[in-house]
C-alpha cells in the first residue's frame, strides 16, 4: 500500500474526473508490480540513438540508458526502449518517495511552483513574502535537534562549501575577538594570501566523499579519478575505521580500530601545521564505498572536537531524509551535544546546512550569493517532507530494511564468491563484491532482470532505493538477485 | 509595447476565455505604468515584520524588503506593504523578460515542468529522453560562435568552478601527452600535494567577480569583504585597466592604460611561479564597480592568450542573455578565434559553459556530480530564449540604451557633483557617487520615489533592468531621477 501511488488520495482530489478519462488517468499512474525487460541489451537501441543526439552536445560516456521520466512510476523506471526497471539506485540516491509521485506532482503544479518558477528571487535581498513560511511547512519541520537555522544553497557540494566557509569565518571571529579586520588582513586578502585569507583547514577522512567543487573536492578522498588534475588545499585527512563483519564476531577488533582512528584524529587537530577550523564527516561513507562506523566512534568525534574547539560537521547529503531509519542518520549516535552543523541536499531536493545563530558570521554579505536557495526546491522539499511524516516512511524504512538485511545475510553465506561484508542500516545497505569487474558485470546482468543498481568504491554495490520500498518489492528484488547469482555462479565456477 | 506583457498574445493564447473572467485575468496581468509609494519608508511595517519572523530562521541583514512575486508585474516589483517599484535591478540582474512573464508561465505550468521537477534525473548517468531537444531549443540556439558544446550547471560560482576544471583538465592532458596517470600522482592525489593535485594556476584581473565557491572565489578580487577569512589558491592578478571618462576625451590615455595592462598580464602569464592554465575575464566587470574595457583590449588578450597556450574563459554570467545589446558581450570584440569557454547563469535561469569538444575530459566521471544541471532550468531557458529572438529583444535594449545614455549625459554634467563617469552598452549601464555614502542616500531615495535600483564597486550606481525595458519606463526613471538629485543637491548644496 505505502509502496506505491496513492490512488485514494488521487480520487479524492478530482471526484469530478474520476469517469473513463479520471480512470484511465489513475491507471497510467499505478505502480507496476513487476519489472519487465523488452531489449536483449541495456542500453538498448532507442538510448543509444537518444545518446548520440546528446552526445554531440554534452559528454555521454557516463550514461548507463536514457530514461522516460514522464511513464516512470513510484519504484520503477522506464527507459528510452521502454524497458521497466526497479529502480534501487534513484538518481544517485536522489529520489525519495517514487517517481512521479502524487503530492510531489501536486507542488510542481501549484500557483506556488509557477510564481516561485518565473521569478527566481535574489533571497538574501529580496525575499518572498511566503518564504518563511515555505522554510516553516519544509525544512524546519525536520531541523535536527539544536540546529534552529538553515542557510539553503544548490546542492550537496555548494552545502559543504558554505558550511566550510561558515567554519573558517567562525575560527577568525573568536580568534580575532571583537577587532575589526587589520591593515595586513585587509592589504593582503586581495592577493589571496594570509593573513586576510588564513591558512586554515577543514579536517575530512579517508574515503570521504564531500562533493566536487574546489572546496568540496579539497575534502574529498574518495578516489583519485574524482580529484586528479584539480589544485587542492593542504588539508588533512584522518583515518576513518574499515570495519571487519560481521560485526558480532570483530566486535573487539573493530573497536580497537575505531579507537585507533579517533587516536590519530585528535593527534592530527593538535599537531596540523595549519589550525584546523572543521572536521566533516559522513554518517557512512556513500560514494568511497558504503565504509561504517558505529555510534560510539561518533560520540568520541564529538567528544574530541569539543574539547578542542574545532566545528563538527555532519554531511547527511545521501544519508539525510530517513534513508536510514531515522530522518537524519546522526540522530541514531546518541551524541551528548549536537553537531555544529548538518549539511543535505540530494532526497531533501532541496540542498543547505542546519545551524545554530553561533554560526552566523559577524557581518552581512560575508556568507552569500545571488539566489540564496531556491523556493521552487523548497516546495518540493514540503510535500517531501509531508510524505515522510505522514506516511511514516521511516518505520518503512526500518521495517523494509530489516526484511531485506534478513534475506541478504544468508544469501550471503550461500553465495559468498560474490557476495560478502553485507552492511548497513535501514535500506541504507551494500555488500562487497570480490572484484570492480565481477561488480561491473553483477550490475549489468541485473540491469537486464529488470533492477537498477549502482556501485561505490572500488567493490561495492550498494542499496540506494526509495523511501517507499517494501517487502512486495524486496521479494521482487531476491528472485531477481538469486537468479543473477546463479548466472554468475554457473558462469565462473561451473560444477 | 515590448515593455508590457503581451495582452494580444495572451488573448490569442485563450480566445474562449477573453469573456469577463478573461478580462479580469489579463488586467490583473497588465503592467502597470507608474510607480506606486504608500509607505513613508521602505522596507515598510510588512516587510519589517515578514524579516522579524524570517530572521529567527535566516540572517536577514542584507535584506532591502520583502517581495511579492504573486503581484509584481513585467518590470515592476511589488513590496509586501504594497508598494510598486520601477525594478531596475531585478535580482541582482538575473529577471530577463518581466515578472510573471506569460511565456515564462506557460513554461512552468506545463506538464514537461511538472516531470521536471518530480523527477530530477541525474543527468550525466540517466538523461530524459527529451533532454536532446530541450537543449537544443534553449541553450543550444544562443551558443556563442565556436562553441558546440554546453556543461550545465547550478549557477554562477558552480558554472565557472567546472569551468575551472575543465582548464586544468586540459592543461595536463596537454602535458601528460598520451601517458596514464603516474604512479606519483596517484598516491599524491588522495593527499591533495603535487603532482596528483598539481599546482596550476587561474589567472583573473583585479576588481573581477567570478564567484563565491572556494575556486570561484580565489578568482575574486572584488572586496576584501567577499573573501575575508577564507582560504584562497595563490592564483595571480593583473590589473584590469581603469579607462578615464568621456571616453573621447580621454581616448590615447586609456590606449595607453589597456595597453600596460595587457603587458603586465603577458609578463605575469610568463614569469608567474605556477603555471597557468586559463584566464578568466568578464566583458563589464559587474560587483567590481561596472569597469568597461575596449574591444581592443579583449583582442589582445586573445592574442597573448593563443600565443601563449593558456585557455580564455568568458565570464557572461552578468553580461550574457542580452544585456549589453548583443546576446552575449563578447561578440562585440571582434575576436580573431572564440574563446575557449563562456560560462553563465543568472538572465539565463540555467547555468554552466560552453565549450568545444577539445574541452572535453579525456575519461568520464572527471567532471562529473549527481544532477549536472536541471531540466527544470532549461525549460525555462528555452521560454526566456525564445523571448529575446521573438520580440527582438537585443534591438529593444540596444535602443533603450541609447535612448536612456542620451538622457544621462547631459544629467551627469547638470548633477555632476553626483553623477560622474557616465558609462556601459545596450542597458548595462552605470554611473559613479562621490562617496559610497551618497550612493546609498541616492539608492535610498530612488526607492522611495518609487525605484528600485542597486549598486556596484564601492561607489557605483548599476542600471540592471529587464530587456524589457522601453523609452515610456526610461521616462519615468528620469522623472524620479531628477527628483532625488534636486533634494540632494537641495540638501547638500543648499542656494
Amino acid at each position: 500500500m505505502l509502496g506505491r501511488i496513492n490512488i485514494a488520495a488521487a480520487a479524492k482530489i478530482r471526484p469530478a474526473r474520476m469517469g473513463s478519462l479520471g480512470a484511465r488517468m489513475v491507471s497510467q499512474l499505478a505502480e507496476p508490480r513487476e519489472p519487465q525487460v523488452v531489449t536483449s541489451e541495456i542500453p538498448g537501441p532507442a538510448s543509444a540513438s537518444a545518446l548520440e543526439r546528446l552526445g554531440k552536445m554534452q559528454d555521454t560516456r557516463a550514461a548507463v540508458f536514457v530514461a522516460d521520466y514522464a511513464k516512470s512510476v513510484g519504484n520503477f523506471i522506464v527507459d528510452a526502449d521502454g524497458n521497466q526497471l526497479l529502480d534501487l539506485y534513484c538518481q544517485i540516491a536522489s529520489i525519495p518517495v517514487g517517481y512521479n509521485n502524487e503530492k510531489i506532482l501536486q507542488a510542481a503544479r501549484s500557483s506556488q511552483m509557477a510564481t516561485a518558477l518565473a521569478n527566481r528571487p535574489a533571497l538574501g535581498v529580496f525575499p518572498s513574502t511566503d518564504w518563511a513560511q515555505q522554510l516553516e511547512q519544509s525544512l524546519m519541520r525536520v531541523k535536527p535537534s539544536g540546529l534552529d537555522m538553515v542557510f539553503t544553497a544548490a546542492h550537496g557540494s555548494d552545502a559543504n562549501e558554505v558550511a566550510f566557509k561558515a567554519a573558517f569565518m567562525h575560527y577568525m571571529r573568536v580568534r580575532r575577538g571583537n577587532s575589526a579586520f587589520s591593515a595586513a588582513e585587509l592589504s593582503s586578502v586581495m592577493d589571496n594570501r594570509p593573513p586576510g585569507s588564513p591558512e586554515l583547514a577543514i579536517l575530512s577522512f579517508s574515503s570521504g566523499f564531500h562533493g566536487r567543487t574546489f572546496g568540496a573536492l579539497s575534502a574529498t578522498r574518495s578516489k583519485a579519478l574524482h580529484k586528479m588534475d584539480i589544485p587542492a588545499f593542504p588539508w588533512p585527512r584522518a583515518p576513518f575505521p574499515q570495519l571487519r563483519y560481521p560485526l558480532d564476531k570483530y566486535a573487539e577488533d573493530n573497536a580497537q580500530e575505531e579507537q585507533r582512528c579517533l587516536q590519530e584524529t585528535e593527534r592530527i587537530l593538535r599537531t596540523n601545521a595549519v589550525p584546523v577550523a572543521a572536521v566533516i564527516v559522513e554518517p557512512v561513507q556513500s560514494e568511497g564505498g558504503d565504509r561504517h562506523a558505529s555510534s560510539e566512534f561518533f560520540r568520541g568525534l564529538r567528544r574530541i572536537t569539543k574539547e578542542m574547539g574545532v566545528l563538527m560537521i555532519v554531511d547527511e547529503v545521501q544519508t539525510g531524509c530517513a534513508a536510514t531509519g531515522t530522518f537524519w542518520a546522526h540522530e541514531q549516535w546518541g551524541l551528548q551535544s549536537p553537531p555544529d552543523m548538518v549539511t543535505f541536499s540530494k532526497k531533501m531536493q532541496a540542498a543547505g546546512f542546519y545551524h545554530s545563530f553561533d554560526m552566523v558570521p559577524d557581518q552581512p554579505y560575508r556568507n552569500f550569493n545571488t539566489w540564496m536557495g531556491d523556493p521552487a526546491r523548497a516546495l518540493l522539499a514540503q510535500a517531501i517532507v509531508a510524505e515522510v511524516i505522514d506516511r511514516d516512511l521511516s518505520t518503512q524504512v526500518r521495517v523494509t530494511g530489516d526484511y531485506l538485511m534478513s534475506h541478504l545475510k544468508p544469501l550471503a553465506v550461500r553465495y559468498h564468491r560474490v557476495v560478502s561484508n553485507v552492511r548497513g542500516c535501514g535500506t541504507f545497505l551494500a555488500f562487497d563484491c570480490p572484484s570492480t569487474e565481477m561488480r561491473t558485470e553483477f550490475l549489468h546482468l541485473m540491469r537486464l532482470e529488470g533492477v537498477n543498481m549502482g556501485g561505490s568504491g572500488d567493490v561495492t554495490v550498494r542499496f540506494r532505493p526509495m523511501l517507499t520500498l517494501n517487502k512486495s518489492l524486496v521479494n521482487v528484488f531476491l528472485t531477481r538477485f538469486e537468479s543473477v547469482l546463479n548466472k554468475m555462479y554457473h558462469k565462473h565456477w561451473p560444477q
